[in-house]
């Protein structure tokens, strides 16, 4: 038995996506793109008789972290803290699931590689029900391209050069289990429809325009959500706008995200960080 | 035309090799391991009526940086900066390659996605046969395993979690061509055998002792090599030791690699980075 290990995992929002079950939950996951954050879960993992999970200080249950640690065969102290809203469409869960895998792996000396414990993690979230594909672009980082479902070795994966300014707004909760185990083929096909268009057109305003199409056509805004784009200005689909930009949704969040400044612009006082050039890692 | 991009490309250190030729570049490629360097490339990319390539400020002819242009049907002056030595076995041409196709992407307004713009920079490396290895590694970051030979979609990739410092001090350089388009039977067996012995045990340490093996196996370590990785004291093969720590050869050029403070514990004075967590991208 080890001292604790951190690791880092950035938030991810997904700009559309399509869902592929599977009965393997390594072969499951979803098709998509969407943006790794500077904001993100650091989680602490320390060898301990009994698990225990909290996240920024409070005790809490999240089924994903427990079947990552029961996959890797022991119990610990999980301590994590975000800054991130939770279950708001930044990936929490997943990160979550990833950091503890990675660090639960570094602190009990059981080495295993990156793509094992992303596997490990990405299955335990399908399991969970709470996600499909944050986890394996969490690991990548930057603007992530899922190009095939499931864990690494049958996902693949690409992704749009991209750097800079991220802004998001959050509204409130979406339940991500509902939406993912409910009837999903309207949802898919315009999420294929989506993909198909970003790699037209491999840019980081296209992949916010088709997600802001993906959301309405997959009848996921809110009002709220609809309201707080439309004042970003982004309705007429433009690329590569300069004032204001065009803002999209977080899937599955009440969430609203731009590049550059397209929420502070519209008056909006919103959160800010960076794209984040790395997938998750030990800190 | 649009105004000059800038990429930044991590340095590699390739740990052990196995040489894997094929008449497609996409599929040619190596097997192995490597880390990714804090110490990099930075490739400035302006689009103009004729290339001209200057590192350092010196005006020089890299072959592979002439094909990625020519790949992307464009001319350009292209300004690289690096603090690593060229020609030692840091990945200088692949980064050069690499920051290229990233930055006159960009500078071009002709997007493409990180897989096809990596493919692009493996197959020059490939063909100018200055490397095997270094792009695919140079694109994903970390320590970085190369599992199959070859770009994306070809190649598969995993990785071991890693991070901190990296020593190297470096003695000259080694002739990369020669070596890999000379007999490479001994040297990949020896690979491949690194390979599998890193698989069993996916640590840090453990990539070392490999890689100390390899050099030793396949002939490639140098009397000056050899005695610096002897002063380090990494010869009894350990792994996870502390003081001192141990050390191994870059390939290809005539450099010694350390992680933690190996080299400067031996009373060295080495070049200092960290493990780089993330892929190229653009700044």
């Amino acid at each position: 038995m080890t001292d604790g290990e951190t690791a880092f995992v950035p938030g991810h929002v997904t700009g559309f996506f399509s869902v592929h079950r599977h009965e393997d939950p390594a072969r499951a996951g979803s098709r998509g793109a969407g943006l790794a954050l500077s904001d993100g879960v650091t989680v602490e993992v320390t060898p301990a008789a009994r698990t225990r999970i909290d996240l920024n200080g409070d005790t809490v249950g999240v089924e994903a972290v427990e079947r990552v640690l029961e996959s890797l065969d022991c119990s610990a102290r999980v301590e994590a803290e975000t800054s991130l809203p939770v279950g708001a469409g930044f990936g929490v869960s997943g990160g979550l699931a990833l950091g503890t895998a990675l660090a639960a792996a570094a602190a009990t000396d059981r080495p295993r590689t990156v793509n094992e414990l992303v596997t490990v993690a990405h299955c335990a979230e399908v399991e969970a029900g709470t996600g499909l594909g944050d986890v394996v672009a969490q690991a990548r980082g930057g603007l992530a391209v899922r190009l095939d479902p499931g864990a690494p070795g049958h996902g693949t994966m690409d992704a749009i050069p991209a750097t800079g300014r991220v802004e998001y707004v959050s509204v409130g909760d979406l339940p991500t289990g509902e939406v993912i185990s409910g009837d999903t083929d309207a949802l898919s096909a315009a999420g294929e429809r989506a993909l198909e268009r970003l790699l037209d057109e491999p840019t980081p305003e296209r992949f916010v325009d088709v997600s802001r199409e993906f959301a309405d056509e997959a009848g996921l805004a809110t009002d709220r959500v609809e309201s707080v784009i439309a004042d970003v200005g982004g309705t007429g689909g433009t690329t590569g706008g300069t004032a204001g930009g065009t803002a999209a949704m977080a899937m599955l969040g009440e969430t609203v995200f731009a590049l550059g400044e397209g929420l502070s612009a519209a008056g909006y006082d919103p959160d800010v960080c960076e794209i984040h050039p790395a997938g998750a890692g030990l800190e």
